[in-house]
């Protein structure tokens, strides 16, 4: 299997650290961190860890002894103060992040892991960003994606994600959620090895619309496209009550949950497994994975962040199939 | 203390079943239930109970021997197919309710635990009918109720319940909102003897807005309120984003959780205690908690009814203060 590639992120935040964190005690797999070498020096005294930086060499396998990290460089713009992020390095973090996804799309990497960005300052630099999800799709050339988190034991993927309450709804139409089923579907099957994916539908209102008396979402676009597509082959189950679907007796037997918005399904998943959920992007030509955390800024250089978020990441991309 | 009022609801639903079912090991406390003896003695016999039904006698103290029922006569018009509730039926249920709950009020109860009734049918008779606790609230004369539901360790209350999502942003204003917060934090020091109650509010939107970027409502309304109500003595963390709230980290050393809607904070707490879920009404002059699921005919008189749920709301309605 190809190596890894991680993203560090943004180089004020958390990123480098959990990286220089994981390389003391050796990567659990062969990786290779995109990053500026003289950052990831600085930062592992700052945090008292020696670390030996190893330049990446294509072809040759990345260090996963303890106390080394192979380091793919994409050198900052100015030196960096821990919690300060400026505009003047938005452009290298981008392009080590571009770097990465043509590593992956090339077939030189088995996967992307990607550290948190600071989206402010990216626009701030004059940079139109919307997200990093968004911004890989679109490297990508790919312009429906489907969110997904997972923690052990439980997959919720949305239909819907960073809205405002009130325009979830106008938001959810049978086109799109049409889309999102066929991406979740398809790599359930291929990159989770699912041969035939199940997966739990909510409704969007309470009790799922109670036949109509709550809402008519349900009845007008979730239910007869879940029947159109169950026609098809497709399993599905729903669309269900939300406040019952994550009960186990009804995730038994389902591979994921699709969620309405984010507000409906992750805060059952955060509950259940926090600090340890990932974030992946299905509908990519290739697999990524995220951290399920932001930049934690006032944390970076301190030694306080918590790097199971990050080795969860990685354990899945390498789980998945590329 | 006063015997428990327990109203048995909808005669073809399982709730009769579930009174059978506990009266038959013993009934864990005095219980007064609220029902037809004739649909009673039917629905024992059909699940192969045998319950001695014992008229109640105001001042005596209720049967709590294993086989010994305390009945409060309310008979029905017409006789009960178990899955099949008539219209014909509903002035009779309505009458049992309005019985216990007056006893409630005159102090003769000290609590009221409600069966499931079938809202459909209600109406169906021509009966304005809403829910069965804004019935109940028009019969103790409030207008502002909250309902909060309880599993063991997680206490969530809502701020809107029963509406459809694209209504819930419309429906969050300051003024409901106060309301809320003060029902809600003196019914923790009044019934559940919280001496300086916690609360944990939760963002309308997701990220609790995310500084303005994903939603308005948490920076125009939800806390300029905090604020203020915290400046009166009010201990109230947030707005904070639903999808962590729920995490252990977060939870510990709060009293309550607010979700601004009912699948905000419902799946979580349905998650963590299927079936053990008690719902009770916040801001009325009586102790009222009622079961957490419906009327689930396609069980009714069949043996396969969980008296969990009633066995935990009439266990939360004895801790709770008159």
């Amino acid at each position: 299997m190809q190596p890894l590639v991680l993203s560090a992120g943004e180089p004020a935040g958390i990123g480098p650290d959990l990286c220089l964190r994981l390389a003391a005690g050796g990567m659990p797999a062969p990786v290779v961190v995109v990053a500026d070498p003289d950052l990831l020096g600085e930062r592992a005294a700052r945090l008292g860890l020696r670390i030996r930086l190893r330049d990446y060499e294509p072809g040759t396998p990345p260090a996963t002894a303890p106390g080394e990290l192979t380091v793919l460089a994409r050198p900052l713009a100015v030196p960096v103060t821990p919690g300060h992020p400026v505009p003047a390095n938005a452009d290298a973090v981008l392009a080590g992040i571009r770097r990465a996804v043509e590593g992956c799309l090339a077939g030189e990497f088995h996967a992307l892991v990607t550290g948190p960005v600071h989206k402010g300052v990216i626009n701030a630099a004059g940079i139109p960003f919307t997200g990093h999800t968004e911004y890989i799709a679109g490297l990508c050339g790919v312009a429906h994606v489907v969110m997904m988190l997972a923690v052990p034991g439980l997959r919720v993927a949305l239909a819907t994600t960073h809205l405002p309450l009130r325009e979830v709804a106008d938001a959810i139409d049978a086109e799109g959620l049409e889309q999102t089923l066929r991406i979740l579907d398809t790599a359930l099957r291929e990159r989770f090895g699912c041969s035939v994916p199940r997966m739990l539908v909510c409704g969007l209102n309470p009790h799922a619309g109670e036949d109509g008396h709550l809402g008519r979402e349900e009845a007008d676009i979730i239910a007869p496209l879940l029947e159109r597509l169950r026609a098809e082959g497709m399993r599905l189950t729903g669309p269900v009550p939300a406040d019952t679907a994550f009960v186990p007796a009804h995730l038994a037997g389902h591979d994921a949950v699709l969620a309405m918005y984010h507000d409906q399904g992750l805060p059952v998943l955060k509950a259940r497994g926090f600090g340890e959920a990932v974030n992946i992007t299905l509908g990519l030509p290739i697999v990524r994975t995220s951290v399920d955390h932001g930049t934690a800024l006032q944390l970076a250089g301190s030694g306080k962040a918590d790097a199971t978020s990050l080795q969860r990441a990685m354990a899945l991309a390498l789980e998945m199939r590329a």
